[in-house]
């Protein structure tokens, strides 16, 4: 019952300076499993696609590595879906989504589970809200019904909700709150996005979750958890025949009761104006800064645009080879951390980032012109063939190392077909990233990353008094 | 068939640095008329109240100078009650109000207005929607009729709805795109407000604006156009008993069709971090910075509070006097003007505002520091009886002149109660600045001027090649 805070899925440098597993994870992954690199390279899994009559999607990904099997199940609706004064719900659904059914009482999937020795666990993004469990083979079937049957018969009561809303509050508190770097990556985006809904955090806006009721939960859960607008992704030990089976006979008995229009959302006007900001907060031991620029997503952007982006975050900011590291890490010794991310999964215009934490005695607007002076060295001259064939062959072989957990690997499809990709940009992602010229990746860094397109910001320490202030601020 | 921009509704300085009347007519306004400065410090107006069987609210205010009158009808309902994505539709729906009906064909009342020799006009902010005439008394009912017949029976066809959208897209070229001042005004109200929907501008995100549609216009039109979300307020030489006789013949006969819940929208969470935007344009001839603090509204404020805050944007930027004028522009002459203001008519959280255009050779970041200083030394040490006593005399002797315009004592009406304010109100606001007490003006600025509640925003010339890239995002 995780979620993804929007420092994973809007991928911030929150979760990418954590290391590179994480990262990988949100943004490549794996479009093939086993058979190693040759077949990698070729060719990704035999994956199946099919569509139930009620509209529900099944995806097959074989791994015969062990008995082992994940089951998935995506809704396409996350936090970006919310109505506005409604922030938190889809994350606060999430959760009471294990608070059980007439048929199953709270409790009773999740052991069932432990008792296999499965793993469970779910996740709430902008974009799409999941739920998955890791089992031996034999029991998919246990969990298609489990899920099929929470599809539409959960049952909420005040008994259950109002805690659980205690525990999405606390969850706040420890994930954003308590946590600098997560605030500051928490303004940067209702900063970076005027327009579209990226701009409030995934967890919402604590005073209002703490208005969050039961009838605003089951109004979104009947308006979006349907078999029509749900991708169930099965990977492992399987036949795909026998899944589409067992999915007709579990899932396939959800009525479809109403149709789902494309997700058209609020848009970005142009971004005319460079944002900064700055959070002073007591417990920051090490000042920092990060910037994100606002960029296309694989959905948004024209074809090419989005691969290019990749390269170039591998070669502006990825690990010791990078032009970031390589200039201020190792170079002039002024920063001890820097990098840069980008995050191409997202229905609408995404974010691209970089990152920096200065050394002892650099004030980071010192550390920001010399990050400025290797984006622009990028932009006004280009990257060299070498660095462009270094980071293509890593990039691509990130993918295929980080598909060795079937986790990721179902994950990986989930997020591209709940983000306006399909199965075809997944197995398709190695050749595109293959064909990406030192010329786009240049272009690229002219047209995005554009100091208008961003917004900067710090994160300092402040005197232990400026931590009191923050207080609602109605009839105050 | 104007409309408030931003600039005017959220009252950024662009209203305020053109003059005082605006700022009047935006911000304080009168509370009573003719009679004086005697009557008006003892006591307002004898303004009625009535209400319709149907719910429309009528306010009649005496004015006897002259065989005028002004008529003006308020919707409760402005650019932030619009659903995202359809950003400018309550400001189109505004024009579309001239489009006609099945009784009065388009030009028909204008026409007439303009036969009489009357003036007219309509405007549209954040909380509100107004259309007006000043006519010769006598023809107050006529007005009235053709009022209560657009109420309902505006007709709209896609002939009329097309044209007058490319008549929209040109203003907001004209008001916001090519006035860097407005566009740095958009973008800071942009990054004030994080949860509001006073964050986007009334006029509309020009992408959006372009797909707004008849469809729109109507939906939004018979959602929130009917007697009882309408205030009509009537100003000039009447009896008030024959104008609630004239509104029962003309808007009585209005059927009401839907009840109105009060307005609750999003609010703002805690403010967290200081933020900062650079517009560069390479029209500005002038730099200037202007920064916005969140602050509360009269209608979202303690009792006191919103009084305070407005005797601390006198003291601290109004006039020659101020401490921001006589530290900058007069002591260190490191300005050329500086300013301060404050608009307390919103249903929702709204802004202060501190403004400066540097001497030549003057950077913005010293200038930025100066306008720290003085507001630090006021929030430290607080304001003078002197300083406090003038302050209140002149806001009240303002707002007496001010009332000498029919039209902006109408307005003054209008405005505090389509933004949660009452009829009282108006007439308590001169006893209300009266008992604002030194102490209070303090704790306004410790409180409320603190940096992490504020956005500044720089504007500077850019060079003349940077005009060019603006362009759309998707697909690109």
């Amino acid at each position: 019952m995780s979620f993804l805070t929007p420092s994973v899925a809007n991928n911030t440098p929150m979760s990418f300076s954590v290391g590179t597993a994480a990262r990988l994870c949100a943004a490549l992954l794996a479009w093939l499993l086993a058979g190693g690199l040759a077949l990698a390279q070729t060719q990704g899994p035999k994956v199946s696609h099919f569509t139930l009559d009620n509209g529900l999607d099944l995806v097959v990904i074989p791994d015969h590595r062990a008995p082992i099997i994940t089951h998935m199940i995506w809704y396409k609706v996350g936090a970006a879906d919310e109505v506005p004064g409604k922030s938190g719900i889809a994350h606060f659904l999430e959760h009471l989504m294990f608070k059980g059914t007439k048929k199953n009482p709270a409790g009773k999937f999740s052991q069932v589970v432990a008792t296999i020795g499965g793993q469970e666990n779910a996740f709430t993004s902008q974009d799409y809200t999941g739920y998955y469990q890791r089992v031996p083979k034999q029991y998919l079937k246990e969990m298609m019904d489990f899920e099929a049957d929470r599809m539409t018969g959960l049952v909420l009561t005040d008994q259950v909700v109002l805690p659980e809303r205690d525990v999405i509050l606390e969850e706040r508190n420890q994930r954003i709150d308590n946590n600098p770097r997560a605030k500051l990556g928490e303004q940067i985006d209702a900063a970076l996005y005027l327009n579209e809904p990226y701009h409030k955090p995934v967890i919402g806006w604590r005073h209002e979750m703490e208005q969050l009721t039961r009838n605003d939960a089951l109004a979104f859960y009947r308006k979006y958890y349907a078999p029509n607008n749900a991708i169930v992704v099965v990977a492992g030990d399987v036949d795909p025949d026998a899944v589409l089976v067992d999915a007709r006979d579990t899932y396939g008995k959800v009525p479809k009761t109403h149709e789902f229009a494309p997700r058209i959302r609020p848009t970005e006007p142009p971004p005319v104006a460079a944002r900064a900001l700055t959070l002073a907060d007591p417990r920051v031991e090490q000042p920092l800064l990060t910037r994100s620029y606002l960029v296309p997503s694989f959905a948004t952007a024209r074809a090419g645009v989005s691969e290019a982006l990749e390269v170039l975050a591998h070669i502006l900011g990825h690990g010791a080879n990078s032009r970031l590291y390589t200039a201020l890490v190792v170079g002039k010794k002024s920063a001890v951390a820097a990098s840069a991310w980008y995050d191409s999964n997202a229905l609408d215009m995404t974010s691209f980032g970089v990152y920096g934490v200065p050394a002892p005695g650099v004030a980071l607007p010192d550390l920001e012109k010399q990050i400025d002076e290797v984006i622009t060295a990028i932009a006004a001259d280009g990257v060299t063939a070498q660095e462009l064939e270094r980071a293509k062959t890593r990039l691509i072989a990130d993918a295929i190392y980080a598909a060795d957990s079937q986790i990721a690997l179902a994950r990986w499809y989930g997020t591209v077909l709940t983000t306006g990709g399909k199965i075809e940009d997944v197995a398709g992602w190695p050749a595109r990233i293959r064909r990406v010229t030192a010329q786009q990746v240049q272009q690229a860094a002219q047209r995005w990353l554009q100091k208008k397109r961003s917004v900067t910001g710090y994160l300092v320490k402040a005197p232990a008094a400026a931590a009191a202030a923050a207080k609602p601020d109605k009839r105050t």
